[in-house]
């Protein structure tokens, strides 16, 4: 009847949770232990059970992690850490290798999905793109990577790069990305105008890295909240950082969050280490879906992450000040549900009829999890342990 | 010769390092390797060898690890919050068994050293102060264990504390503490008086929570610094927390960190999450010691932390934007050296001479393990692999 039951796990809550699959897919999911059959017993001893996590931001083409340790060199201003970041490139070894060796990091520990924001410009071309889309390939059916064509730079101020983020839509890339519309481009109408204009011609998502500050920032989020209704692209359209909406006051939130829900504009936060972000609790309570990722993971930009989304959801917690379990399990829904519905993962989660994959984590519920961040962990893909380690994460949670 | 070397290590730069060991000490420490004669070769392919992590602020008589998790109950005040704490623990696992449990955890993660606060009142008596003495007992010469007497709801606004703080020194807590004079006590000569008195009497340290914020706070810490220069007490007295330090001025900060210094008053801070906090940059600049702790711990005061210091170390970095390798540095000496002299820890370190023990971490130099706190790890204790992963630590590490 089923291929293989997990018993004695716990849920998010902590209630007891057991997981019954047949052929890669979850078949039975409840409280009580199913009948078993002539399955195979697999006891989990207790320890939680989430779903994947889901990386909504994180840039493959430009981590060491597979490479060697490059110090961080300071740079003044973004033009001197472009030239930083080309020059330490340069001498690394080939995106793809780096890629694949991040995707294989950030897998390990329970990552099902991410959002990739892929350098494109007219003098990267498609370079990175396809780089990227070649470590993508190995890990089909792994890590589902969704790839976001993103002009570093800027757009209307670099030339040919409207024209590079059209080609690399055509070429696969699901999203088209923007960054500071006025700060770079000094035309924030002709940046969007060139953003909105490929998603609605080639049907594709928007995420916009924003970084302006203050009240430019808020003027630029309600910009485009504006274009995003007026375009009918409600839940296709996020922002990434929008470090604004954590520099402003309450009404003044409250006020674009009403905007953000109403045109189904998404933020994506990796709660900054030293600068003030946007506030979680707010943007929920007005209907903003608000997602997570571990953006940039020893680059030449910083040198913090490992590609780890609990060690993520612990740091948005921590930045927040979550306490409860509550606002804790909130944190983990960053990195997982709220990132899978942006991505539009479908199949997503531990329910009956989804592929039987989820993250096995030594904690006694999903709040726990995010405060302690335990390393240990084991992965389970299609009912199958899964990873470097799976026959060790096999001996850990014996089978009968 | 020797009786086990330790060869292809790397030290915090990165650099070569081979460990001679005679005796559970130091014999020997270098970038050639040694001669090793009989002696059994330990190969550490290449990874980083730290010195023991000091965790300079615990809690040990409050954390629910090693006992059932606890979701966190908001509380609007410091009484409420001391309720809430009094009802969860009055539940929970003995004192010594959770400090135990606690103890071994942030063993297994490397610490060495740790400063404990033990909460000490006229209703707690020197109950909590007996549970710890009972668990540090069990971990002596594995985790050397400084007590400090903690007076957490005030010293001159509780009745008899003042009297179980000097007995308590008496029965063998190394340092006497204080917590907020003005805000808790209304009275801060007084609660100085007496904290003051007790280190002069009993030839004790002084460690004074600090949450009083801005100019209040600056003020305090100027209180302190003058009656610690005025009693001799040079390198003998601790801030903790000193929240101010984050709240104020450059050029206040420049004159109170001048003052600290010429005291010889260190600062300790966790890198709180969610507020402002000591500039360790600038307190260090002045000549300040600055060194870090975990706080508390899973605890009825908040859900995080897990007793490594090496996450601590990078919560420092990521809070005070640390990004070079020299600042990531920094970030580390605040988790063992700065942590070892404040505590007086003699014979600390990776030299020739001294104990033969240190911890092992994944990674190819300091400033990337700071950065990206790899669970790798392995112990050595006097020469010898150590902790439940003792056989496993020595098999990752294949001897000749």
């Amino acid at each position: 009847m089923f291929d293989r039951v997990f018993v004695n796990a716990v849920d998010a809550d902590g209630a007891p949770l057991n997981l019954a699959v047949r052929q890669g897919r979850f078949a039975a999911i409840g409280g009580e232990r199913p009948e078993s059959g002539g399955a195979e017993i697999v006891d989990l001893q207790g320890h939680l059970v989430l779903p994947g996590f889901v990386d909504g931001h994180i840039h493959l083409d430009k981590s060491f992690v597979g490479d060697r340790w490059r110090p961080h060199r300071p740079a003044s201003s973004l033009r001197e850490r472009l030239a930083v970041e080309k020059q330490q490139l340069a001498s690394a070894a080939p995106i793809a290798e780096r890629a694949d060796a991040l995707i294989r990091q950030a897998a390990s520990f329970g990552t099902m999905a991410m959002r990739c924001h892929v350098d494109v410009d007219a003098t990267t071309g498609l370079t990175h793109l396809h780089a990227v889309m070649q470590a993508r390939e190995r890990w089909r059916g792994v890590v589902d990577i969704e790839l976001v064509a993103f002009p570093q730079a800027g757009v209307v101020s670099c030339p040919g790069t409207a024209q590079m983020l059209d080609a690399a839509v055509q070429e696969g890339a699901q999203v088209v990305g923007g960054i500071d519309p006025t700060t770079l481009d000094n035309d924030a109408e002709a940046q969007l105008d060139i953003v909105f204009g490929i998603a609605e011609k080639r049907g594709v998502k928007i995420d916009i890295h924003l970084h302006e500050p203050g009240q430019q920032g808020i003027d630029q989020l309600h910009r485009i909240a504006a274009r995003t209704k007026a375009a009918g692209l409600n839940g296709r359209v996020a922002v990434s950082h929008a470090y604004a909406l954590g520099d402003v006051a309450p009404d003044v939130v409250e006020r674009i969050a009403a905007a953000l829900a109403d045109a189904g504009v998404s933020i994506m936060t990796n709660a900054p280490g030293d600068r003030a972000f946007p506030p979680v609790l707010a943007l929920r309570a007005a209907g903003v879906q608000v997602f997570t990722g571990n953006d940039n993971i020893q680059d030449a930009w910083w040198p913090y992450g490992n590609g780890d989304m609990l060690q993520r959801a612990m740091l948005i917690g921590y930045r927040s000040g979550f306490y409860t379990d509550e606002e804790l399990r909130i944190a983990l829904n960053m990195a997982t549900q709220a990132g899978a519905a942006v991505l539009g993962k479908t199949g997503y989660g531990v329910e009956v009829g989804n592929e039987a994959s989820f993250v096995i984590v030594k904690a006694p519920n999903a709040a726990a999890a995010v405060a302690a961040v335990p390393a240990g962990r084991a992965i389970v893909r299609n009912g199958e342990f899964w990873g470097d380690g799976a026959a060790t994460s096999r001996s850990l949670f014996n089978a009968d």
